[in-house]
């Protein structure tokens, strides 16, 4: 047998489709998942693409996972959608709540977006980059599990809470960054310790508060944000809109009710802008067009690149020739549809 | 004379308008500006107290600026208000719009805040403070002069771009931070070589896109953002936010304006929400109550302490005790005011 799998981008989200609907997912739900999961390979994510299967399929483990829940859509205030995700996963949610947002924020200059009771084990990049894609900037904020001490301490008590950020372009995939609020993803942290490789200094202290590069020792220690107290107060900001904002849990709380599934519940907040509607003759191809002055300005640097071209340049190619994924993870995946 | 002179607030209030006023300012500019550089005094953040006051008459020598300038204020849509500050000073057109904004905000649930046209050197945490101080979330963002490389490259592009945000407390002044996008401030660069120090590894490159431990070097250079590229990416937002999004300037096209006197021409662009319109039953107090908890967790930590509490201490006591300006400094606002 191979030691990878070639497969279009159709066969990924088939396969995706029908490992989760075997596994007793609905058809919405699985859905909204095989999509995401097949972006991520089609950008050649592969840490976000069918290797997170298996972290849909574990978290049902917790008996308060729903795989068949029907996010409810309602809006709050004129600019305020808010989509309660019944305890299903963050995709079919952010979806049903991401076209109503666009709605608002067309018709009222920004809306903001407060998603409930969802497992996010997803990147943010998704859904910033389908709001910028029609037309409009935006943001979004989620917390996870505690890994992280506030600035000054040493305990773990934020998420690794990632921020995304989406401004539209032109004939061109909208300019995204998703960037955690820590130096280092943890799962960089957990492949280290399964090659029995040391990390970087920077990354992590261990539970003592001294700086470690045994991967071990930092997992049970804390994740360093980046930029030392700076990265801490983005951290804290997460946790805040995330949290207390939408009324959900912050990182600490969702600890207390994760089963070690690693797939933690909780918020989500999301702000969209229409750029049309922020300058006085809403010339927003003027506003566009002006972006990517900046954009050329940054380019012509040597060694310069913008925030995620290189998943756009993965894009070119994979529709046309497919991915390959390691020959163990499609077996494992053809095992979860009960088709082996 | 003795090396600093006592002041109470309301008399760092006095000298700073009368300063401005003596010098051309209108009465509503002057007001303004004398509000925000007496905040900064009450909470001993000197750099942005009176000692600001010479760089806004330096500013004058710009033909461009209008320290009469009266801000027009209107609304571009339901959530977005728009303030043309009339090449005025930031303060008066911050204010005015800002009265506005969480009005809207609270009917709306989220609103935005454009302003252009606007010189800017005063520090963002005043305007998300006072709308935290009304109960409501903010963020602000703006654009600065091109000081910072892009990630990957070595020339100054991107401005020291602040983000500030503020989250509202009960019975306390906001939770606030401000922060650069870069590792520090200008300021403290300068402060290096004027005292003839070497400034620390990780701030700034040279020309030649080297580390550097000279200031001098380092300003002929770039500084380094927070973080590395993440610190990048939230500049580059910045500049999309302040610049494109509202139709104003980006910190490479404000330097051609530049004649020299450092305070940027620009936008700034805020977001103000209103907590209790993102949770179904609008129960904001418990909103607030539950973050509480979550700064209780920050501090049973040792060591940590939250963003802006020196500030906040600082004013418990400056109020009553007054504060203490240099002596020289005291010399040069009275002679700014004509009557030495």
């Amino acid at each position: 047998m191979n030691d990878t799998v070639h497969l279009t981008l159709e066969e990924v989200h088939a396969l995706a489709f029908e490992a989760l609907v075997a596994n007793g997912f609905s058809g919405g739900q699985a859905r909204a998942i095989a999509d995401t999961v097949t972006a991520a390979e089609r950008d050649l994510c592969s840490s976000h693409g069918l290797f997170r299967i298996a972290f849909y399929l574990n978290a049902l483990n917790n008996s308060d996972v729903d795989p068949t829940a029907v996010p409810v859509v309602s809006e709050l205030a004129p600019a305020v959608v808010h989509v309660d995700g019944r305890f299903g996963f963050a995709p079919l949610a952010l979806e049903m709540g991401t076209a109503l947002l666009v709605e608002r924020a067309r018709a009222e200059g920004i809306a903001a977006l407060c998603l409930n009771n969802i497992y996010h084990i997803a990147a943010l990049w998704p859904e910033v980059e389908c709001i910028a894609d029609q037309g409009l900037a935006a943001f979004a904020f989620t917390a996870a599990l505690p890994y992280m001490a506030p600035a000054g301490g040493i305990r773990p008590l934020y998420g690794t809470n990632p921020m995304a950020f989406a401004w539209p372009r032109k004939d061109h995939p909208p300019l995204v960054f998703d960037q955690a609020s820590s130096v280092t993803a943890r799962g960089e942290i957990q492949i280290h310790l399964r090659d029995g490789r040391s990390i970087p200094e920077g990354w992590a202290i261990g539970p003592d508060g001294n700086p470690t590069t045994d991967p071990e020792t930092a997992l049970k220690g804390a994740q360093l944000p980046f930029g030392g107290h700076k990265g801490a107060a983005i951290a804290l900001m997460v946790e805040l809109l995330a949290g207390a904002l939408v009324g959900d849990l912050f990182s600490f709380e969702a600890a207390k009710k994760d089963t070690g599934t690693g797939a933690p519940l909780g918020g989500e907040f999301l702000i969209a802008i229409d750029p049309g509607r922020c300058v006085r003759d809403g010339d927003r191809e003027m506003q566009l067009a002006h972006a990517e002055k900046l954009f050329e300005k940054i380019l012509e640097q040597e060694g310069t690149r913008l925030p995620s071209d290189r998943r756009f340049a993965a894009r070119e190619r994979t529709p046309r020739e497919g991915v390959r994924i390691p020959g163990s993870l499609h077996q494992t995946l053809v095992a979860y549809t009960g088709e082996s």
